[in-house]
């Protein structure tokens, strides 16, 4: 087999036999094979396109490129959730210590933020001390003990999919469906799971900004992913607005140990965390239905007990789990500043992408991959679309160790907010089910 | 300006501008731009298409690339003859000397062959001594006296082509009108030219087997020749047979000779040379139309004018020029076998691409770019199609220097040829002209 020729293939619009993709996830790790040649067929690809089945077997080589987790040793179902990214979705915070209360194994790998969406290991690390770079051993022992770990991916886990995600950087083919879904499903399939619930993410502060484009990637995603072995199902959910009350590290950190606690308030956040765990439950087989899960999860947050787990995964990690008791300890940063409303009324839009690109100037993101964050800075967000608000009330209270930070942060947030006279539809936080 | 924003204009089906293909081409030419980049671009012009006016801007900023030509001094029209290749076709040899003898500048750079289509290049060099690597100032010089050179392309000519060529090979995006057309036109263009006749090839034998495919190139060649400030026509012929009664280096050489002195046997290659070189005099001014040409070259081959043309070439480019006098001096290669007719009829098929083949297998041609030829190897066409055969009568007549060489180009052309009882339908040459 010949890499040429399978170029030429796909240029000219034919399918890959499984064999063929196995060949080529093995030329992406072949330091012989020369990048030129994987761009011209990732270019193909973007063009041609892939079905499902090609993409379940580029899903799968992938995922057998290199170490996969072995978690066969623990008899529980093995369950993840993967969101496409938002503004404020720190529900991994809460859902991952929520569902192992709940029976389930939740070897969460996570990333960090890049631009506006926030990633889930910077607001992990806003807890002093903690761990997120964990071997697959401690991995596994933790699972074993606890139920959840949450970590970063390691280099060696689909290593494929790290060369081809590098060339996509550099090709201008990021933005392909079945290249999309190949790369989140490989190191999925690599963690070892037999369920992942996918909250497809539709808005300003998403990668999606319409529906229709939203839906293409989560059939995909759940189609591709049955054809790999693995159950899956995806939630597509409003991100037009920030999630929850919390945009930043520390603060959605305190946010998450509040909910685990029994506070409530963050009512679009909640009602967010329990269908996508209810889902969970549901695909494992420990709830008759996502209803049923939905059930079981809220028992278990109005005890108190999955604080206690996630109390555990903070000593384990090596982190001051005393936050869990006293979340003041996750400190803020020393500045602040309002954003008021400007007259009376009702909140009609709280625009997700500049509240996420004001956490960025705040401090609280990354510009660029290399930039440092800050785990004080951030957002707390007083009132949301729906909400009636009096002229000069606080909407969102800005936190950050610079003033420039927030004059630029409050500039960027001027267009971000529409008020109107009379009550605004209300929204819906869950918009579709794909199963 | 960003190769990355380019790459994603085409892919996305967008449109460049001539100054984007200007960064372009640059970038084909910078050590420092990744091959990874401009292969995803190329595979991405493949897949979307570039229009006429992009391809010229591509055309144009490839020639500028390196050292051009320039002939400006020389007061007299400089025209070329470039054709896409094909089994037998030596026309440039006998087109160049006569083309000059009718007062044109014919600076006349050529390949040589790889596969079954010959290369003028290789034919040349049948001749003992003669050499084809000359400098830009070797070529000017022989210009301007004798007013014919034929030569190889140096690689500081158009060198942006050269990178963009190497790249295609290996990632399967060398079948593209538009990269293929600039390809030509940017080197034909560096040559300094003012009119070029293209002959595109259609037929077994040829890059196009089928009439409409190389309608395409033709009329991409022409309108974007022209948009480059080049005159230019196509003409379509036939290669669904060899050209003309030699097929090799030495034997197509002898032919020339042959044809220059006044033997006009081979009435195939006769006719279309007379048609290109009337085109090549109507295009430069030097003819009324394409008809008054080829009458003002009748006369000329009639006089043997131009078999002195072509001694006064071989002197200048240091070869035995006593050949022309003697032809027999291209000797060719001692063992010999015959393809004879299985039995009477009338031959209604001689296909060129078995036959091209066969003439690599006798060693007349390269498989890879690294082998070497045998300028004596080739086949002499005795009967073609249309042509009475008695049973056992003498179809081709084979040249090797090996018996194994004979043995494996007769079985390669067992299928080549076909007998009818009743004569078959004439064919033409000429196909169609494109202006």
């Amino acid at each position: 087999m010949r890499l040429l020729d399978l170029i030429a293939k796909k240029r000219d619009g034919g399918r890959h036999s499984p064999e063929e993709i196995a060949f080529l996830a093995r030329c992406a790790s072949d330091q012989g094979v020369p990048d030129y040649q994987l761009a011209a067929w990732l270019m193909a690809v973007f063009c041609r396109g892939m079905d499902f089945e090609e993409t379940a077997e580029l899903t799968k080589a992938m995922a057998a490129s290199g170490r996969r987790f072995d978690f066969s040793g623990i008899p529980a179902p093995k369950v993840d959730k993967h969101s496409t990214g938002g503004v404020g979705d720190g529900i991994s915070l809460v859902l991952a210590p929520l569902a192992a209360e709940a029976g389930l194994i939740v070897p969460m790998m996570s990333g960090r933020g890049l631009g506006h969406p926030g990633g889930t290991l910077d607001k992990l690390e806003s807890i002093p001390g903690l761990r997120v770079r964990l071997s697959m051993e401690e991995v596994t022992r933790q699972l074993s003990a606890i139920g959840v770990a949450m970590f970063g991916q390691s280099q060696d886990l689909a290593p494929a999919d790290g060369k081809f995600y590098r060339l996509r950087d550099a090709t201008a083919t990021v933005p392909s469906l079945p290249l999309i879904t190949a790369s989140i499903l490989s190191k999925k399939l690599a963690e070892g799971l037999d369920s992942l619930v996918l909250d497809v993410k539709v808005g300003s502060g998403a990668f999606f900004a319409k529906k229709a484009d939203a839906k293409k990637l989560a059939h995909s995603m759940v189609k591709t992913a049955k054809l790999s072995g693995l159950k899956a199902i995806a939630v597509l959910t409003d991100m037009d607005q920030p999630l929850g009350r919390a945009v930043g590290n520390a603060c959605e950190m305190r946010q998450a140990i509040e909910i685990l606690q029994g506070d409530l308030r963050a009512a679009d956040y909640v009602e967010c965390l329990l269908v996508l765990g209810g889902w969970m439950l549901a695909l494992s087989g420990k709830a008759r239905s996502a209803e049923a899960g939905v059930a079981q999860l809220e028992k278990i947050l109005e005890s108190g007990a999955a604080a206690a787990r996630l109390k555990k995964m903070i000593e384990f990690q090596g982190g001051d789990s005393r936050v869990v008791a006293d979340p003041d300890l996750l400190t803020m940063s020393p500045l602040t500043a309002e954003l008021k409303a400007p007259r009376a009324g009702f909140i009609s839009r709280l625009d997700a992408l500049l509240v996420g690109q004001a956490s960025v100037l705040l401090g609280a993101g990354r510009a660029k991959a290399e930039d440092s964050v800050d785990f004080g800075a951030g957002l707390m967000i007083e009132k949301k679309a729906g909400d009636r608000v009096e002229k000069g009330q606080a909407v969102l209270r800005l936190y950050a160790n610079d003033q420039a930070k927030l004059a630029a942060a409050l500039e960027r947030l001027k267009p971000a907010l529409e008020i109107t006279p009379r009550p605004p539809k209300s929204r819906k936080i869950i918009l579709e089910t794909i199963r």
